[in-house]
């Protein structure tokens, strides 16, 4: 399947499921992944699908829920249980940190093959509850079901925002940043689909990523960024969604990306633009406003902030050509990420 | 696996992820599927696990989750995806009522083979989309994923209510009434089970179950009900988790249990004692508070109540002899459930 049927997908079920749909009134249809074309606002919804993250009662309250399947999103010969537990918890909470919420409780759903049941859920158990230490959020509800397929994880994380960042706020003139380095989950998968055992770095980019909530926090606080979104679909697709949510025309530059610097060969840079789940953040920054400030963030947190593009008026997203001659387009989609 | 064998699995997992464990200082470890041995309390969570919802933000908002997996909760052979859509929001919507909590909103995971993904999703829309419309809750969130094996529904409910009803307020001398008729559920997958087709009243009840949240709130705003469960696993398993969470004895009659009228046979008052997945409510009372009221309750929302035990001082759950041969005791278990 491809990128564009995973979206159509999402998007025609939203439709079918909201009929009465208002996302906000600009009357955009536009989606990505949760994208806006099926948002609903109802009794106590402030911001429906359509972004990282549902926002309720009256915008204190933020949700998103992420879904990890064995052999779509993580094989077991590749990592442990306990490490897909703790990046389970990770993916869910990186929807956090794309709003600039802070974790204030998580819900868990696991199916498991009953003879095997209590091996994995001891494993998954020892992760899941390491990753909760480091959002400092409880697990506080959830459900268990035999599977008579593949390990199933299903996490739902509940965030407080005062004021969240959502996808809609980028202006024509603002500039696009990420933090971190970029395509090391991707890099990671390549090499064991290669039968090859990644470096310790890119593996640790796939196993465990970090949910950016103290990055996401600060840069809502200092830099007051008006849109944000979290890496998950890759650099190309997610700015594509931001482009979407916010109404305007994103030009990426290949050659300013941070390219992870395990990675090497031709598709490096390919990987570091499009490949999924390395869990930065991306946001749009007022002229100026956040380049003077990148030293104090990267000595901070320890890891640098990069431009990597700026804002027009328009629609969609153009990628620049990085005169190397690789594609640097597309995206990530887990209809089609493992089946390779 | 057994019935216990479930909620220890459950139990072992919360308390591995919630090691400073806090059920509210009383000290019970008892616990049910979601039990409260391993509930917890955060920053802004009033309720952990260990009641039908999790109570955030002071307890005004309630959140739960409910799992729905192929060839464990439901097959193919026997219910259309449409139904099954609309199944699992009902199921999930059930933890709200059993809170006496109104729906605000709704979120969706869904994973299902890439090749039927179209056909597949569409009819689950369906019936998610007619199940929402009689919660009155929007879709606000979700996730979808390619499935390597059966499709997987993980549907996680918000609701709001001032004073949530939980499963720890029965007393000695209360009495134990339930709605509606009991062992429809049970009794359909019964007939599948043995190659038969049940009639059309046993499975609706499997299909099309209801989520008793007017119910509820009747019970809660003109009877003052100090606990509430849903029956999710049976009437003497759910029984269990009230009397374990109320730190009571309870005492269950048998012959005084409303058996679906459709059901027959010697074991038609065992899958009314035990069967799941009817997801009527089950409640405490105190003495004379809701028997005066049971015409008027029936009237309005076309449900009998019946009493069907009483509370007393102790532990555990006591199932009188109700003379017939029949043992009324067990649960429903997921890991076994389909496994017969």
């Amino acid at each position: 399947m491809t990128l564009a049927g995973e979206f159509d997908l999402i998007r025609d079920l939203l439709a079918k499921v909201n009929p009465a749909d208002d996302t906000g009134g600009d009357g955009r249809k536009e989606v990505g992944p949760g994208g806006g074309g099926g948002g609903a606002r109802g009794p106590g919804v402030w911001l429906g699908a359509g972004d990282d993250a549902a926002v309720l009662d009256g915008g204190r309250l933020v949700m998103s829920t992420d879904l990890t399947v064995e052999d779509v999103h993580f094989r077991r010969s590749w990592v442990t249980f306990a490490e897909t537990g703790a990046r389970a918890v990770t993916a869910a909470a990186s929807d956090l940190a794309a709003m600039a919420a802070t974790p204030v409780a998580v819900l868990i759903s696991l199916a498991v093959a009953p003879p095997e049941a209590q091996a994995v859920l001891s494993d998954l158990g020892d992760g899941i509850k390491e990753a909760l230490m480091e959002l400092g959020a409880p697990l506080v509800g959830g459900d268990l079901s035999a599977s008579p397929g593949p390990v199933v994880i299903d996490v739902t994380v509940v965030g407080a925002a005062e004021d969240p960042v959502t996808r809609s706020g980028a202006h024509p003139g603002d500039e696009l940043w990420v933090t971190g380095v970029l395509g090391g989950s991707a890099g990671a998968v390549r090499a064991w689909r290669e039968g090859a055992e990644p470096s310790p770095n890119l593996r640790a980019s796939f196993v465990r990523p970090k949910a950016r909530i103290k990055e996401a926090r600060w840069l809502a606080d200092q830099i007051h960024v008006p849109a944000m979104i979290d890496l998950s679909d890759g650099l190309a697709g997610d700015a594509r969604h931001l482009a979407a949510a916010s109404g305007v025309h994103i030009v990426l530059d290949p050659r300013l990306v941070p390219v992870h610097p395990d990675l090497d060969g031709e598709d490096a840079r390919s990987l570091a633009m499009s490949g999924g789940e390395d869990y930065e953040l991306c946001f749009v920054s007022p002229p100026d406003a956040t380049g003077p400030r990148a030293d104090e963030f990267q000595e901070r947190f320890g890891i640098a902030l990069t431009r990597v593009g700026h804002v027009e008026e328009g629609t969609g997203v153009e990628i620049l050509d990085a005169g190397d001659g690789q594609d640097s387009a597309g995206g990530f989609d887990h209809f089609s990420s493992l089946d390779g």
